[in-house]
């Protein structure tokens, strides 16, 4: 607690830390690179103004939009490629298109979960270093702190319209709402789709959630009726810096996995409303669809795919409302000024693999895992006319270089702050010259809050156990062995000091720049409609703090 | 033997099973199909035939001709795909462009071993059918018998000119090698790669093969300097009806990794000649590449990809061999009425996994097992003009399918024996008509002799232990879980009593056609210049017989 409040004055003052023409803080790996390649980088990032500067002349003076579309829990190779959905039984021929007409990304690597992904991508920062982890489905009073600035943030300070639909899951309390993290609209669920579709009467009697529903056991010695959450807020809609609106749920509501297929439809056609809305202004937008689907614990009446699977079915559904989006932003007359990013933001749900359809398709591991297969995703990028059409690289990308490379392209690089350190690369130059100009050969793999593996161009090691030296790191070749199983004690041997001279180098500047803590307050507070339960469900939370 | 002395009987009697005007004897799934689907069927097949009398008469009254790449130990997904190449970090280029023009069988299904698929290919028949099993490195004297119908047989009787330039594998004795199966010209190794590559000096100091040389340990004890085989045939060639001819090795002369690398870009040379010879001619052609590499077990002394492990390098420099030889099919004017099939001949090496490059990429195994990853390999058709560019098909396809839709495309099926059992589905309707159109929805999967998984449409049982019930049987749904990983109890109870039904058809259509044996003899004869070491070896090898 004593650092949040001390956060606030650190930002009031103007330490030379906070102007804006000192550097970025990156961490000291990207420093090591920049002392080997900074020259070159300096005339490439010349060329770079001029070429923005000229795309955005071509464009009445404005910079371009953003469409950023977030898929949760789907591990690399399960959207986007023919091959793939053959192997799987499924089709996803508008994503598949999609990656046609842009630049696929083959290295992009993500935190190992939801809540950390996003919080990268939003705050340009390894989430460790604002304190946050993976929020839990229930109420915990925590999220994202307001002293982070994300990339909303600073996309506003630059003009752009904002707003965001679809999953969040940066926390229950005031501060961590998306219209008070920089959009200007929101429609988001409080919690994620543990609550939203496996806590349900039906996903239980699918065999998912046995026990959660009380029809699901008869528990006589039963005293406390919270372990199983209870009331908890579903989706709300807001206006930047107003009260949050929870829709479509009465008092005493059971939610049901019909609400939660109505919940997805309505995001779908709120996405097209607010495409609509920032396509018909002046200004540029930054507009952000972030879908709860392909989650869903319920078996579909009616499969629509090979697979039937509960989360490959739903991947399929969602491909085709995909494809309705880039259709109407086709129609908005915008698309040629518009980057459109889509990605997943960690592998799949392993713990269902089987009766979800989905499965560890090429990486071994998924979601909450530092394996490949829970950090590597597909993501794809198009930029009509800029980006060479069903272009391909192999460089290493990380979620947060999302920030600071949209910052870059929207002309909000001023904005980032000075005071902390920026985990995120400028790729500008990757995106306009293609393969090979990427600016990182190394990233830091979380889970929560332990550092887990560190990557370095082909090379990966998964860090020793405590106390044990660097040879003892099982260190793979990830283009020879995607699946991290044959560890080769050769590279450890020789890898190993330099890996472990990587984790110095981070471990130094986290000391230099000490992590922030995790924005506290009490849960759900700016929602002006609570439900009865869902006060009570906050009193019972509160009985013991 | 009984069989074997009988079997030459029962082709001399005019027996009814003999006469053309019989039908092809399948299997009993097949027939079980055919009860369901034959009245389509022949109505397809009538328009199949007046597409395939078009295409003839557009070709001057010629069949297509046919171009047959079998790459060796490669896994579904490590050719002909960027997005994988990007995984594996190796550039396979020609082979994505090649799968690009025609049509990608994306459940192509071999057997799991050299030896038996290239036999399934051959005969149109498991290789169990004819005793086959996979030919071991050493001398055997034994071989894929006389009395076994090829495919090169039947199309020579419909008047196609035919070479074989590579790996054959076949066995040791005179009656297996390919211009006594077929050919009009072969270039071939006695044996496989593990002789060719693995059993070198230089593979011995790359530690894969320690001790297999004398330099490799000094050991007093030893009595037997035949345990390591010893004086082994390496290349031959020869003209049908001939004598085979050793090149290029001297009495005396150690193999080497260096004599390896000649034969590989020898075979590559004399590939480019023989289509060559064959493009000149007036007949149709059927002309059949199967390269030794991937397979390797020295580390390039300049890797060419990023991977650099030696099977991957290799497989990236086969890329280019491959479309130096598409580029000579081009230049020959043949292009256009040439069918080109490549395809893998089973799984990769996973013995050799991270040092390789190669890795169970998507499925589970490789070569040896009848996991889907030792019997799913990608197969690419293109078929100018005929087969739709860029398609693909999800309809199940087992390599002996190629034997009997071969033969219909070239107007041979009437030399298909009908005193046997056929495993070969003609899926020329598939070929003409696109995905949708395949004849089987079902695959035997053996190891060797032994069955030991039946895929039927997207479900896999593994088979249970003698003597335990179908319940038992583990399960699998091959699209969730493409793995192998997750048997599903409920499965088995559902699908356990369809699957011994398909079993016991299996085994009452062999109790009626019982299978007959390998072809045994004495090793080597046929070949007009056997050095003396080879001569040793073969006495050696007789010995004890």
């Amino acid at each position: 607690m004593k650092l949040r409040t001390l956060l606030p004055l650190l930002i009031l003052t103007a330490s030379p830390a906070l102007s804006q023409d000192a550097p970025i803080i990156h961490d000291g790996e990207f420093e090591y690179l920049r002392a080997q390649f900074g020259a070159e980088w300096d005339t490439q990032d010349a060329e770079v103004d001029a070429r923005l500067a000229e795309i955005r002349d071509a464009n009445g003076g404005q910079p371009p939009n953003f469409l950023y579309i977030l898929i949760d829990d789907v591990s690399f190779g399960q959207m986007g490629d023919r091959k793939m959905n053959y192997v799987m039984g499924i089709e996803t021929p508008n994503i598949n298109h999609l990656a046609t007409e842009g630049l696929s990304l083959m290295r992009m690597y993500t935190e190992p979960s939801c809540t950390p992904t996003r919080t990268a991508m939003l705050t340009g920062r390894h989430p460790v270093r604002a304190g946050v982890e993976e929020v839990k489905v229930a109420l915990v009073g925590e999220g994202l702190p307001a002293s982070e600035v994300t990339l909303p943030e600073i996309l506003k300070q630059a003009g752009y319209n904002t707003a965001h639909v679809g999953k969040w899951h940066q926390g229950d309390i005031e501060e961590s709402y998306p219209h008070n993290q920089g959009f200007d609209w929101a429609a988001f669920p409080l919690h994620q789709q543990v609550q939203l579709s496996l806590m349900t009467p039906e996903a239980m009697r699918a065999n998912n959630m046995l026990g959660y529903v009380p029809e699901g056991q008869n528990n006589q010695f039963l005293l406390d009726e919270r372990f199983k959450p209870y009331g908890l807020v579903t989706g709300v809609e807001a206006e930047a810096g107003g009260m949050a609106r929870e829709i479509d749920m009465a008092a005493g509501e059971v939610w049901t996995q019909a609400k939660y297929e109505d919940m997805n439809l309505r995001y779908q056609q709120q996405v097209l409303q607010q495409l609509q809305r920032v396509a018909a202004e002046d200004a540029p937008f930054f507009l952000q669809y972030w879908p709860l689907y392909p989650l869903n614990f319920v078996y579909p009446d009616q499969a629509i795919s090979r697979n039937g699977g509960f989360h490959a079915d739903k991947l399929q559904l969602l491909d085709g409302w995909i494809g309705d989006l880039l259709d109407a932003l086709e129609e908005s007359g915008k698309a040629d000024n518009t980057i459109v990013v889509l990605m997943a933001d960690n592998g799949l749900m392993y713990h269902y693999e089987g009766t979800s359809g989905l499965n560890q398709l090429i990486y071994r591991g998924g979601k909450t895992q530092h394996l490949e297969g829970g950090v590597r995703t597909d993501a794809f990028i198009r930029w009509p006319n800029v980006i060479e059409a069903n272009s391909a690289a192999g460089d290493i990308f990380h979620v947060s270089d999302i920030y600071t490379t949209m910052a870059r392209i929207a002309g909000a690089t001023d904005y980032i702050p000075r005071d902390r350190v920026i985990d995120g690369i400028d790729q500008t130059a990757l995106l306009l010259n293609g393969e090979g100009h990427g600016r990182r050969d190394y990233v830091y793999v979380y889970e929560g809050p332990v550092l887990r593996s560190v990557v370095k161009q082909e090379f990966k090691m998964h860090l020793p156990a405590p106390g044990q030296p660097g040879a003892a790191a099982p260190t793979y070749n990830v283009y020879r062995d995607p699946r991290e199983q044959h560890p080769l004690v050769g590279y450890s041997l020789w890898a190993g000091a330099s890996f472990q001279d990587m984790v110095k180098r981070h471990q130094k500047m986290i000391a230099k720049y000490p992590h922030s803590e995790i924005g506290t307050g009490l849960p759900y507070e700016g929602i002006e409609n609570l439900r009865p339960e869902s006060e009570l469900a906050r009193e019972t939370f509160m009985s013991w703090q």
